[in-house]
C-alpha cells in the first residue's frame, strides 16, 4: 500500500517492525485456543492504519519515543476485536479475501477471542496510568458498539439516507479512527486545543477512508485480496448501493433491497447493478463526498505547527483521496 | 436471600435500593435494540454480590460516600456481560430459572449487548479518574476471559482433577470478585496492605461462593429459581460431579461423560446419579472443601480494624457457609 505515497511509504517501513514486534508480543500471551483466531485475524494483512495514525499524530505533537508503540498495538487489537464479532453478526463470510474467523475457527472461538483482544487492549491502556487515556479508549469502544447496534437495526430500514449511513460509519469507523488520533495526541502532553485538533483530524479522516472503501468496491479496478462487488455479495448496503437504491421507485427498492440482504441475487444481477452504479458514476459520487471531509480534516491539521509528522499526516490524507486499491 | 443473617439483610435492603437506581440509570442509556436482553439478565434476580462486597470492603476501609455506587454497579454490568457470553458459549438453556437471553432474543443482540455491557462498565471505571481501578477491573476481565477459555479447553479432559477445577472457578468466577473487594480497597484510599487483605479475602469469598453454589445444586431441598440438579441436566462439570466421576473407572468415566455433556442422560440415569452423589455426600465434600476457603477469607478480615462493615463481612462469610439456597 501506500506506493504513490513514498515518502509515507519510507516513514512506515521504519515504523512497522516495531508495531508489529509489539503485537507479536501481546498474541503471544494469548492462550493457545485462541491464538489461531486472533493470528488470523491480526496477521491477515491489515493496514494498520489505526498505529500509524496513533504514531503520527503523537509525533506531529512532539511525543517520538518508543512508548507510543503499545498504545498504537492497542488499538490495533481494538480494531481486530471489533471485527472479529462484527463478522458473526453480519454472517459474513470473507474478511481481507481470507475466510471469516468464524468460519475457519468456531463461533465460540471467535466470540472468546474478540473478548479477550478488548480485555487485552484495555489493560495495555490501563499500563499507562493516564485516566484520561482510559476514558479516550473507552469511550471509542462503547461508540464502536453502539455503531453496530445501529447498523443492525438501520439496516433493516429500505429507506436508509445518506446521513443515516454517514451517522453509522461514524459509529463503526470513525470514532475509533478519532480515538487514535486523540490518544496520540493525549501521549504527546494532552494539551486542550491539540486534542481538539486531533479529533477532528480523525473523525473526518475515518469516515473519509470509510467512503472510499465503499467506493473502491465497485470501482472497475481490480483489488487486491478483495473480490470487485464483495460488499454487493455480501449483503452490505454502503454509500454507492444507497445511490443506486434512491434511484428506484419504493416498491422496486423495496424488493430489491430484501434479496440484496439475502444474499439472493443472480451472477447477472449482481452484474447489471455494478453496471448501472458505474454507468451513473455512483461510485465516484461517495468518493466525492469524502473530499468534504478530507478538507475538513485537512484544515484541522494545517492548524499544527510544521514537522515532519504533520507533513506525512497530509499525504496520508491524499493516500486516501487518491487510493485505488 | 440472606434471611437467615438479619444484620445482613437490614444493611443489604439500605444500599440495595441505590445500587439498583444506578444498575436502571445504565440500562436507560442503553440503545433500544439491546435494552432488553441487557434489562432481561440484569432484572433476573441476581443477588448483586460483586456491587455489595465492593462497598462493604470499601467501607471497612473508611469509605462510605455515594461514589462507592456507580463503580459497585459497574461490577454487576461486568458480571452481566460474561453471564450473556458464558451463556452462549454454553449452549446454556437456563439463567437463573429463566430462559437464557440467546434463546430469547437472539445470538447477535446477546454478543452485542455483552459487548455494550463491558464497555459501559469501563466507561464507568474510567470516570474515576484512577488508573489503579482501571487496571485492576481490567485485569478481571482478562482473567474472567481466560478462565471461561480455560473451562472450554479443560471440559473435553475426561479426568479434570479438582486441582484444575478450581483453577477454572477462580479464572471464572474468583478473580471478578476478588476485584469487586480490592477496588473498594482501591477507593477507599488505595493502601497497599488493605490491598492484599481485599484480594485475598475476595478470591477466597469467591472460590467458597462457587463451591456451595455447586454443593446446592446437588442438595435435596428444592432450591428457588434453579431447578435441582440443573447443573447436571445442563451437562455442566462441578465439583461433585468430579468427585462421583473420580469414583468409576476410566472407560465408564469416559462413555458417561460423553452422554453427560451431549445432554443425552435419561431422567433415570440422572436421578440416580444424584442419588448415588447425595448417599456418598459428595456435595457435602465440596462445602467442606469450601470451609478451607472461607477459613482464609476470614483470617485475612481478621487483620482489619473493627467496624459494622468488618462483622458484616464476617456474617457474609457465614452466610455462604450455611447457605441453604
Amino acid at each position: 500500500m501506500m506506493k504513490q505515497q513514498p515518502e509515507l511509504q519510507e516513514y512506515f517501513q521504519g515504523v512497522l517492525p516495531r508495531v508489529e514486534a509489539c503485537i507479536s508480543e501481546q498474541l503471544d500471551s494469548l492462550n493457545s485456543y485462541i491464538f489461531p483466531v486472533a493470528s488470523h485475524v491480526l496477521g491477515s494483512g491489515g493496514k494498520r492504519l489505526r498505529p500509524l495514525l496513533c504514531i503520527l499524530v503523537a509525533g506531529a505533537m512532539g511525543h517520538r519515543e518508543e512508548s507510543v508503540y503499545p498504545l498504537a498495538s492497542a488499538l490495533e487489537l481494538v480494531h481486530s476485536a471489533t471485527l472479529l464479532h462484527d463478522d458473526i453478526l453480519d454472517n459474513a463470510e470473507l474478511r481481507r479475501g481470507a475466510r471469516a474467523a468464524h468460519l475457519v475457527f468456531g463461533m465460540k472461538e471467535t466470540i472468546l477471542a474478540g473478548d479477550a483482544l478488548l480485555a487485552q487492549a484495555n489493560q495495555i491502556v490501563s499500563g499507562y496510568g493516564n485516566a484520561d487515556l482510559v476514558s479516550c479508549i473507552s469511550q471509542a469502544i462503547s461508540s464502536t458498539v453502539s455503531g453496530e447496534i445501529q447498523e443492525i437495526q438501520k439496516m433493516r430500514q429500505t429507506n436508509l439516507s445518506q446521513a443515516e449511513y454517514l451517522d453509522i460509519i461514524k459509529g463503526k469507523t470513525g470514532y475509533l479512527i478519532q480515538s487514535s488520533c486523540e490518544s496520540g495526541a493525549i501521549l504527546a502532553g494532552n494539551r486542550s486545543a491539540e486534542r481538539k485538533v486531533s479529533r477532528i483530524l480523525g473523525l473526518n479522516l475515518g469516515v473519509a477512508f470509510q467512503l472510499v472503501d465503499d467506493a473502491l468496491d465497485y470501482s472497475p479496478a481490480p483489488e487486491l485480496g478483495k473480490p470487485m462487488g464483495g460488499d454487493l455479495r455480501e449483503g452490505k448496503l454502503t454509500m454507492p448501493l444507497i445511490h443506486f437504491l434512491q434511484e428506484l421507485d419504493s416498491g422496486q427498492r423495496e424488493r430489491f433491497l430484501a434479496r440484496v440482504k439475502d444474499k439472493a441475487l443472480s451472477e447477472e444481477e449482481m452484474e447489471s447493478t455494478m453496471h448501472r452504479i458505474r454507468s451513473r458514476e455512483l461510485h465516484i459520487r461517495a468518493r466525492e463526498e469524502a473530499e468534504t471531509y478530507l478538507r475538513t480534516a485537512h484544515e484541522a491539521l494545517e492548524s499544527l505547527p510544521e514537522s515532519r509528522e504533520k507533513s506525512l499526516l497530509a499525504r496520508m490524507l491524499e493516500y486516501i483521496r487518491f487510493r485505488e486499491y
